[in-house]
Protein backbone atom coordinates (compact mmCIF):
# COMPACT_ATOMS: atom_id res chain seq x y z
CA UNK A 1 0.00 0.00 0.00
CA UNK A 2 0.92 3.18 -1.01
CA UNK A 3 2.10 6.06 1.90
CA UNK A 4 -0.49 8.61 2.77
CA UNK A 5 1.48 10.82 5.10
CA UNK A 6 3.41 13.53 4.76
CA UNK A 7 7.13 13.88 3.95
CA UNK A 8 9.42 17.04 3.86
CA UNK A 9 11.96 16.78 0.92
CA UNK A 10 15.14 19.00 0.72
CA UNK A 11 15.23 20.16 -2.37
CA UNK A 12 18.68 21.37 -3.86
CA UNK A 13 17.49 21.81 -7.55
CA UNK A 14 19.98 19.39 -8.48
CA UNK A 15 20.07 16.16 -9.80
CA UNK A 16 20.36 13.81 -7.04
CA UNK A 17 17.25 16.08 -5.19
CA UNK A 18 14.71 16.00 -8.17
CA UNK A 19 15.54 12.00 -8.16
CA UNK A 20 14.62 11.91 -4.12
CA UNK A 21 11.62 13.78 -4.71
CA UNK A 22 10.54 11.75 -7.22
CA UNK A 23 10.59 8.59 -5.12
CA UNK A 24 8.89 10.22 -2.23
CA UNK A 25 6.27 11.23 -4.74
CA UNK A 26 6.40 7.53 -6.11
CA UNK A 27 6.03 6.18 -2.32
CA UNK A 28 2.82 8.18 -1.85
CA UNK A 29 3.66 10.68 0.17
CA UNK A 30 2.16 14.35 0.03
CA UNK A 31 5.85 16.01 -0.67
CA UNK A 32 6.84 19.25 0.91
CA UNK A 33 9.79 20.39 -1.11
CA UNK A 34 12.27 22.90 0.78
CA UNK A 35 14.96 25.08 -0.49
CA UNK A 36 16.99 27.39 1.12
CA UNK A 37 18.48 30.78 -0.30
CA UNK A 38 21.57 30.59 1.90
CA UNK A 39 23.22 33.12 -0.64
CA UNK A 40 24.97 30.75 -2.71
CA UNK A 41 26.39 31.84 -5.63
CA UNK A 42 25.02 28.59 -8.16
CA UNK A 43 21.60 30.88 -7.52
CA UNK A 44 20.15 28.83 -10.41
CA UNK A 45 18.93 26.38 -8.64
CA UNK A 46 16.65 28.15 -7.14
CA UNK A 47 15.19 29.07 -9.95
CA UNK A 48 15.71 24.88 -11.19
CA UNK A 49 14.42 23.51 -7.60
CA UNK A 50 10.56 25.55 -8.33
CA UNK A 51 10.21 23.99 -11.58
CA UNK A 52 11.24 20.74 -10.32
CA UNK A 53 8.66 21.01 -7.92
CA UNK A 54 6.20 21.54 -9.93
CA UNK A 55 7.22 19.49 -12.40
CA UNK A 56 7.71 16.45 -10.14
CA UNK A 57 4.59 17.08 -8.05
CA UNK A 58 5.08 18.61 -4.30
CA UNK A 59 2.47 20.09 -2.29
CA UNK A 60 4.35 22.92 -1.52
CA UNK A 61 7.48 24.62 -2.39
CA UNK A 62 9.15 26.54 0.34
CA UNK A 63 12.12 28.70 0.03
CA UNK A 64 13.98 29.55 3.13
CA UNK A 65 16.10 32.38 3.51
CA UNK A 66 19.16 31.47 6.17
CA UNK A 67 22.00 34.06 5.75
CA UNK A 68 24.89 31.25 6.46
CA UNK A 69 26.41 32.68 3.89
CA UNK A 70 27.35 35.62 6.10
CA UNK A 71 29.37 32.61 8.06
CA UNK A 72 31.58 32.30 5.13
CA UNK A 73 34.31 29.53 4.78
CA UNK A 74 32.99 27.79 1.32
CA UNK A 75 33.84 28.64 -2.17
CA UNK A 76 29.45 28.08 -2.63
CA UNK A 77 29.20 31.22 -1.14
CA UNK A 78 32.18 33.44 -0.09
CA UNK A 79 34.99 34.79 -2.26
CA UNK A 80 36.46 31.68 -3.47
CA UNK A 81 37.40 29.75 -6.48
CA UNK A 82 35.81 27.12 -7.37
CA UNK A 83 38.18 24.27 -7.80
CA UNK A 84 38.25 23.18 -11.64
CA UNK A 85 39.35 19.78 -13.18
CA UNK A 86 40.24 17.94 -10.10
CA UNK A 87 41.41 14.11 -10.40
CA UNK A 88 38.97 11.34 -9.28
CA UNK A 89 41.89 10.59 -6.60
CA UNK A 90 41.72 14.42 -5.62
CA UNK A 91 38.05 13.76 -5.18
CA UNK A 92 38.24 11.01 -3.42
CA UNK A 93 41.21 12.43 -0.84
CA UNK A 94 40.14 15.52 0.51
CA UNK A 95 37.27 17.69 1.51
CA UNK A 96 37.08 20.67 -1.40
CA UNK A 97 36.64 24.34 -0.39
CA UNK A 98 33.18 24.12 -2.23
CA UNK A 99 32.08 22.14 1.31
CA UNK A 100 29.89 24.62 3.17
CA UNK A 101 30.05 24.30 7.11
CA UNK A 102 27.65 22.15 8.64
CA UNK A 103 24.95 22.57 5.59
CA UNK A 104 23.30 19.21 5.49
CA UNK A 105 23.01 19.67 9.33
CA UNK A 106 21.47 23.03 9.23
CA UNK A 107 18.86 22.31 6.33
CA UNK A 108 18.22 18.80 8.12
CA UNK A 109 17.40 21.24 11.32
CA UNK A 110 15.00 23.35 9.40
CA UNK A 111 13.44 20.50 7.65
CA UNK A 112 12.70 18.86 10.97
CA UNK A 113 11.34 22.41 12.35
CA UNK A 114 8.85 22.36 8.97
CA UNK A 115 7.88 18.44 9.66
CA UNK A 116 7.00 19.16 13.45
CA UNK A 117 4.85 22.30 11.97
CA UNK A 118 3.57 20.08 9.46
CA UNK A 119 2.60 16.48 11.28
CA UNK A 120 5.37 15.14 8.92
CA UNK A 121 7.35 12.29 10.05
CA UNK A 122 9.52 11.52 6.99
CA UNK A 123 12.25 13.88 5.70
CA UNK A 124 14.22 13.20 2.64
CA UNK A 125 17.19 13.99 1.53
CA UNK A 126 19.22 13.03 -1.26
CA UNK A 127 22.96 12.33 0.15
CA UNK A 128 25.25 9.89 -1.84
CA UNK A 129 28.12 8.01 -0.06
CA UNK A 130 29.28 6.69 -3.46
CA UNK A 131 29.62 9.28 -6.05
CA UNK A 132 30.12 12.64 -3.67
CA UNK A 133 32.51 14.74 -2.98
CA UNK A 134 33.93 13.98 0.23
CA UNK A 135 31.87 15.85 2.10
CA UNK A 136 31.65 14.94 6.11
CA UNK A 137 27.60 15.51 6.21
CA UNK A 138 26.95 12.84 3.31
CA UNK A 139 28.06 9.85 5.29
CA UNK A 140 25.49 7.17 6.58
CA UNK A 141 26.86 7.48 10.03
CA UNK A 142 25.89 11.28 10.30
CA UNK A 143 22.12 10.41 8.97
CA UNK A 144 21.93 8.11 11.89
CA UNK A 145 22.77 10.09 14.46
CA UNK A 146 20.95 13.02 12.89
CA UNK A 147 17.81 11.27 12.75
CA UNK A 148 18.55 9.98 16.81
CA UNK A 149 19.03 13.52 17.82
CA UNK A 150 15.85 14.40 15.73
CA UNK A 151 13.75 11.97 17.77
CA UNK A 152 14.71 13.75 21.02
CA UNK A 153 14.63 17.24 19.44
CA UNK A 154 10.46 17.41 18.73
CA UNK A 155 7.37 18.21 20.92
CA UNK A 156 6.12 14.98 19.67
CA UNK A 157 9.35 12.76 21.47
CA UNK A 158 8.11 13.92 24.75
CA UNK A 159 4.14 14.18 24.10
CA UNK A 160 3.40 10.82 21.74
CA UNK A 161 5.20 8.29 19.99
CA UNK A 162 5.65 10.07 16.83
CA UNK A 163 9.01 8.88 14.88
CA UNK A 164 10.99 11.24 12.64
CA UNK A 165 12.87 9.02 9.56
CA UNK A 166 15.43 10.87 7.23
CA UNK A 167 15.23 9.15 4.54
CA UNK A 168 18.20 8.84 2.57
CA UNK A 169 17.23 6.75 -0.58
CA UNK A 170 20.55 7.66 -2.96
CA UNK A 171 22.69 6.51 0.17
CA UNK A 172 24.52 3.50 -1.92
CA UNK A 173 23.54 4.43 -5.71
CA UNK A 174 26.03 5.52 -7.68
CA UNK A 175 25.28 8.23 -9.51
CA UNK A 176 24.70 6.09 -13.04
CA UNK A 177 22.10 4.63 -10.88
CA UNK A 178 20.23 7.61 -9.78
CA UNK A 179 20.18 8.48 -12.86
CA UNK A 180 18.27 4.95 -14.46
CA UNK A 181 16.42 5.36 -11.25
CA UNK A 182 15.20 9.19 -12.17
CA UNK A 183 14.28 8.31 -15.82
CA UNK A 184 12.41 5.17 -14.51
CA UNK A 185 10.62 7.91 -12.79
CA UNK A 186 10.21 10.51 -15.55
CA UNK A 187 12.61 13.17 -14.03
CA UNK A 188 13.58 15.77 -16.80
CA UNK A 189 16.66 16.25 -16.12
CA UNK A 190 17.22 19.29 -18.37
CA UNK A 191 15.95 21.34 -15.36
CA UNK A 192 17.91 20.28 -13.25
CA UNK A 193 20.96 22.71 -12.04
CA UNK A 194 24.54 20.91 -10.38
CA UNK A 195 26.72 23.35 -11.41
CA UNK A 196 28.48 25.07 -8.56
CA UNK A 197 30.20 27.60 -10.86
CA UNK A 198 27.54 29.03 -13.92
CA UNK A 199 28.00 31.07 -16.16
CA UNK A 200 25.69 34.68 -15.82
CA UNK A 201 23.28 32.92 -18.20
CA UNK A 202 22.96 29.65 -16.05
CA UNK A 203 25.33 27.55 -18.05
CA UNK A 204 27.21 24.79 -17.01
CA UNK A 205 31.21 25.22 -16.35
CA UNK A 206 31.98 21.19 -17.40
CA UNK A 207 34.79 21.27 -15.25
CA UNK A 208 33.53 21.71 -11.18
CA UNK A 209 33.47 18.35 -9.22
CA UNK A 210 29.16 18.74 -9.12
CA UNK A 211 29.47 18.54 -13.02
CA UNK A 212 32.10 15.99 -13.27
CA UNK A 213 30.21 13.67 -11.37
CA UNK A 214 26.84 14.41 -13.32
CA UNK A 215 29.07 13.63 -17.03
CA UNK A 216 30.55 10.63 -15.69
CA UNK A 217 26.69 9.39 -14.59
CA UNK A 218 25.43 10.10 -17.80
CA UNK A 219 27.93 8.10 -19.26
CA UNK A 220 28.04 5.29 -17.33
CA UNK A 221 24.18 5.05 -17.03
CA UNK A 222 24.64 5.60 -21.65
CA UNK A 223 22.58 7.72 -21.15
CA UNK A 224 22.28 11.61 -23.09
CA UNK A 225 22.92 14.01 -20.90
CA UNK A 226 20.75 16.95 -21.66
CA UNK A 227 22.66 20.11 -19.66
CA UNK A 228 23.42 22.57 -21.53
CA UNK A 229 27.89 23.10 -20.65
CA UNK A 230 29.58 26.15 -21.31
CA UNK A 231 31.92 24.61 -23.38
CA UNK A 232 29.90 23.40 -26.15
CA UNK B 1 44.58 27.93 33.46
CA UNK B 2 42.31 29.34 31.13
CA UNK B 3 41.24 28.51 28.58
CA UNK B 4 42.21 30.58 25.31
CA UNK B 5 40.17 28.91 22.29
CA UNK B 6 37.24 30.72 20.63
CA UNK B 7 34.28 29.92 21.37
CA UNK B 8 30.62 30.28 19.77
CA UNK B 9 27.93 30.98 22.19
CA UNK B 10 24.56 31.32 22.12
CA UNK B 11 22.92 34.83 22.77
CA UNK B 12 19.34 35.42 22.53
CA UNK B 13 18.94 38.38 25.24
CA UNK B 14 17.52 36.76 28.03
CA UNK B 15 19.25 35.93 31.31
CA UNK B 16 20.12 32.25 30.91
CA UNK B 17 21.70 33.06 27.52
CA UNK B 18 23.82 36.56 28.93
CA UNK B 19 24.87 34.41 32.37
CA UNK B 20 26.02 31.33 29.81
CA UNK B 21 28.29 34.46 27.85
CA UNK B 22 29.72 35.55 31.23
CA UNK B 23 30.54 31.76 32.13
CA UNK B 24 32.48 31.29 28.89
CA UNK B 25 34.21 34.44 29.08
CA UNK B 26 35.36 33.89 32.63
CA UNK B 27 36.54 30.59 31.22
CA UNK B 28 38.74 32.31 29.25
CA UNK B 29 37.25 31.90 25.62
CA UNK B 30 37.23 34.27 22.67
CA UNK B 31 33.55 34.32 22.71
CA UNK B 32 32.14 34.82 19.37
CA UNK B 33 28.17 35.65 20.14
CA UNK B 34 25.39 34.43 17.74
CA UNK B 35 21.65 35.46 17.91
CA UNK B 36 18.46 35.33 15.38
CA UNK B 37 16.51 37.87 13.39
CA UNK B 38 13.44 34.67 13.04
CA UNK B 39 10.53 37.02 12.85
CA UNK B 40 10.17 36.33 16.61
CA UNK B 41 7.64 39.07 18.18
CA UNK B 42 9.89 40.16 21.04
CA UNK B 43 12.52 41.29 18.71
CA UNK B 44 13.85 43.38 21.69
CA UNK B 45 15.56 40.86 22.64
CA UNK B 46 18.06 41.78 19.39
CA UNK B 47 18.79 45.02 20.93
CA UNK B 48 18.95 43.28 23.92
CA UNK B 49 21.60 40.38 22.96
CA UNK B 50 23.73 43.47 21.18
CA UNK B 51 24.05 45.67 24.51
CA UNK B 52 24.97 41.77 26.36
CA UNK B 53 27.68 41.31 23.74
CA UNK B 54 29.42 44.36 24.30
CA UNK B 55 29.27 44.80 27.79
CA UNK B 56 29.70 41.14 28.56
CA UNK B 57 32.91 41.19 26.22
CA UNK B 58 32.18 39.02 23.05
CA UNK B 59 34.62 39.15 19.86
CA UNK B 60 32.09 39.37 18.19
CA UNK B 61 28.31 39.69 17.49
CA UNK B 62 26.53 37.88 15.09
CA UNK B 63 22.93 38.33 13.86
CA UNK B 64 22.44 35.55 11.85
CA UNK B 65 18.90 35.90 9.49
CA UNK B 66 16.93 32.74 9.45
CA UNK B 67 13.22 32.30 8.09
CA UNK B 68 11.83 29.69 10.46
CA UNK B 69 9.03 32.43 10.94
CA UNK B 70 8.01 31.63 7.80
CA UNK B 71 7.30 27.55 8.81
CA UNK B 72 4.83 28.78 11.93
CA UNK B 73 4.06 26.61 14.18
CA UNK B 74 4.86 29.10 17.45
CA UNK B 75 3.21 31.83 19.24
CA UNK B 76 6.34 33.24 19.49
CA UNK B 77 6.69 33.70 15.86
CA UNK B 78 2.80 32.73 14.18
CA UNK B 79 -0.72 34.85 15.68
CA UNK B 80 -1.16 32.84 18.65
CA UNK B 81 -1.35 34.48 21.60
CA UNK B 82 1.06 34.01 24.57
CA UNK B 83 -0.38 32.15 27.44
CA UNK B 84 -0.36 34.36 30.30
CA UNK B 85 -0.26 33.14 34.19
CA UNK B 86 -0.13 29.44 33.31
CA UNK B 87 -0.17 27.69 36.87
CA UNK B 88 3.30 25.78 37.74
CA UNK B 89 1.17 22.57 37.68
CA UNK B 90 0.12 23.31 34.06
CA UNK B 91 4.02 24.69 33.31
CA UNK B 92 5.17 21.16 34.22
CA UNK B 93 3.23 19.53 32.43
CA UNK B 94 2.59 20.54 28.75
CA UNK B 95 4.82 22.02 26.06
CA UNK B 96 3.36 25.47 25.55
CA UNK B 97 2.30 27.03 22.39
CA UNK B 98 5.24 29.63 22.78
CA UNK B 99 7.55 26.30 21.76
CA UNK B 100 9.25 26.88 18.10
CA UNK B 101 9.49 23.63 16.51
CA UNK B 102 13.08 22.49 16.51
CA UNK B 103 14.36 25.41 17.50
CA UNK B 104 17.44 24.21 19.41
CA UNK B 105 18.11 22.56 16.42
CA UNK B 106 18.19 24.75 13.81
CA UNK B 107 19.93 27.43 16.38
CA UNK B 108 22.82 24.49 17.60
CA UNK B 109 23.41 23.69 14.02
CA UNK B 110 23.87 27.17 12.16
CA UNK B 111 26.41 27.81 15.67
CA UNK B 112 27.95 24.36 14.36
CA UNK B 113 28.40 26.28 11.24
CA UNK B 114 30.06 28.96 12.24
CA UNK B 115 32.39 26.92 15.13
CA UNK B 116 33.90 25.21 12.04
CA UNK B 117 34.26 28.20 10.15
CA UNK B 118 35.94 29.71 12.90
CA UNK B 119 37.97 26.56 13.96
CA UNK B 120 36.10 26.66 17.60
CA UNK B 121 35.62 23.50 18.97
CA UNK B 122 33.45 24.88 22.02
CA UNK B 123 29.58 25.51 21.76
CA UNK B 124 27.87 27.24 24.36
CA UNK B 125 24.24 27.16 25.46
CA UNK B 126 21.84 28.76 28.12
CA UNK B 127 19.32 25.58 28.34
CA UNK B 128 18.09 24.51 31.16
CA UNK B 129 16.64 21.48 32.34
CA UNK B 130 15.10 22.43 35.99
CA UNK B 131 13.07 26.01 35.71
CA UNK B 132 12.20 25.60 32.24
CA UNK B 133 9.18 25.51 30.37
CA UNK B 134 9.08 22.10 29.34
CA UNK B 135 10.75 22.20 25.72
CA UNK B 136 11.97 18.85 24.59
CA UNK B 137 15.35 20.56 23.11
CA UNK B 138 15.76 21.77 26.22
CA UNK B 139 16.84 18.09 27.65
CA UNK B 140 20.44 16.38 28.42
CA UNK B 141 19.66 13.77 26.71
CA UNK B 142 19.06 16.19 23.59
CA UNK B 143 21.97 17.99 24.09
CA UNK B 144 23.93 14.69 24.38
CA UNK B 145 22.30 13.47 20.91
CA UNK B 146 23.32 16.52 19.02
CA UNK B 147 27.07 16.69 19.83
CA UNK B 148 27.36 13.25 18.78
CA UNK B 149 25.67 14.27 15.71
CA UNK B 150 28.15 17.18 15.48
CA UNK B 151 30.75 14.99 15.77
CA UNK B 152 30.29 13.24 12.66
CA UNK B 153 28.90 16.36 10.75
CA UNK B 154 32.19 18.25 10.39
CA UNK B 155 35.02 18.35 7.97
CA UNK B 156 37.45 17.98 11.48
CA UNK B 157 35.63 14.26 12.20
CA UNK B 158 36.92 13.19 8.91
CA UNK B 159 40.09 15.27 8.57
CA UNK B 160 41.41 15.66 11.94
CA UNK B 161 40.74 15.00 16.06
CA UNK B 162 38.88 18.48 16.82
CA UNK B 163 35.97 17.74 18.92
CA UNK B 164 33.00 19.86 19.20
CA UNK B 165 31.63 20.07 22.71
CA UNK B 166 28.23 21.51 23.21
CA UNK B 167 28.55 23.25 26.66
CA UNK B 168 25.65 23.75 28.65
CA UNK B 169 26.52 25.00 31.96
CA UNK B 170 23.01 25.97 33.27
CA UNK B 171 21.65 22.75 32.60
CA UNK B 172 21.13 21.59 35.99
CA UNK B 173 20.81 25.13 37.98
CA UNK B 174 17.55 26.13 39.10
CA UNK B 175 16.37 29.81 38.14
CA UNK B 176 17.84 31.74 41.29
CA UNK B 177 21.14 29.69 41.06
CA UNK B 178 21.68 30.90 37.79
CA UNK B 179 21.06 34.51 38.56
CA UNK B 180 23.42 34.36 41.88
CA UNK B 181 25.80 33.37 39.50
CA UNK B 182 25.08 35.48 36.92
CA UNK B 183 25.31 38.54 39.71
CA UNK B 184 28.86 36.76 40.62
CA UNK B 185 30.02 37.66 37.03
CA UNK B 186 28.62 41.03 37.44
CA UNK B 187 25.86 40.40 34.75
CA UNK B 188 23.66 43.52 34.81
CA UNK B 189 20.18 41.86 34.16
CA UNK B 190 18.44 44.89 33.38
CA UNK B 191 19.88 44.62 30.23
CA UNK B 192 18.35 41.43 29.27
CA UNK B 193 15.36 40.52 28.21
CA UNK B 194 13.33 37.49 28.86
CA UNK B 195 9.59 38.42 28.14
CA UNK B 196 7.86 36.56 25.42
CA UNK B 197 5.04 39.40 24.97
CA UNK B 198 6.80 42.76 25.54
CA UNK B 199 4.65 46.25 25.29
CA UNK B 200 5.26 48.13 22.39
CA UNK B 201 8.04 50.35 24.40
CA UNK B 202 9.66 46.96 25.38
CA UNK B 203 7.89 46.50 28.74
CA UNK B 204 7.72 43.36 30.46
CA UNK B 205 4.33 41.37 30.57
CA UNK B 206 5.01 40.12 33.97
CA UNK B 207 2.87 36.91 33.35
CA UNK B 208 4.12 34.74 30.32
CA UNK B 209 5.71 31.35 31.63
CA UNK B 210 9.22 33.19 30.40
CA UNK B 211 8.44 37.01 33.02
CA UNK B 212 7.28 34.34 35.47
CA UNK B 213 9.88 32.03 36.32
CA UNK B 214 12.59 35.23 35.64
CA UNK B 215 10.12 36.89 38.55
CA UNK B 216 10.25 33.63 40.89
CA UNK B 217 14.34 33.31 40.05
CA UNK B 218 14.56 36.74 41.53
CA UNK B 219 12.48 36.00 44.64
CA UNK B 220 13.55 33.11 45.24
CA UNK B 221 17.76 33.93 45.17
CA UNK B 222 16.60 37.01 47.50
CA UNK B 223 17.18 39.81 44.89
CA UNK B 224 15.88 42.73 43.42
CA UNK B 225 14.74 42.22 39.80
CA UNK B 226 15.57 45.29 37.95
CA UNK B 227 13.53 44.52 35.25
CA UNK B 228 10.54 46.66 33.85
CA UNK B 229 7.60 45.01 34.22
CA UNK B 230 4.01 46.62 32.65
CA UNK B 231 1.96 46.20 35.61
CA UNK B 232 4.52 48.10 38.19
Amino acid sequence: MAETGKAVVLLSGGLDSATTLAIAVEKGFNCYAMSFDYGQRHRFELAAAKKIADRVGAIKHLVLPIGIGDIGGSALTADIAVPKERSDTDMAASIPVTYVPARNTVFLSCALAWAETLGAEDIYIGVNAVDYSGYPDCRPEFIKAFEHMANLATKASVEGDAKIRIQAPLLYFTKAEIIKKGISLNVDYSITHSCYDPSPEGLACGQCDSCRLRKKGFAEAGLVDPTSYIEE
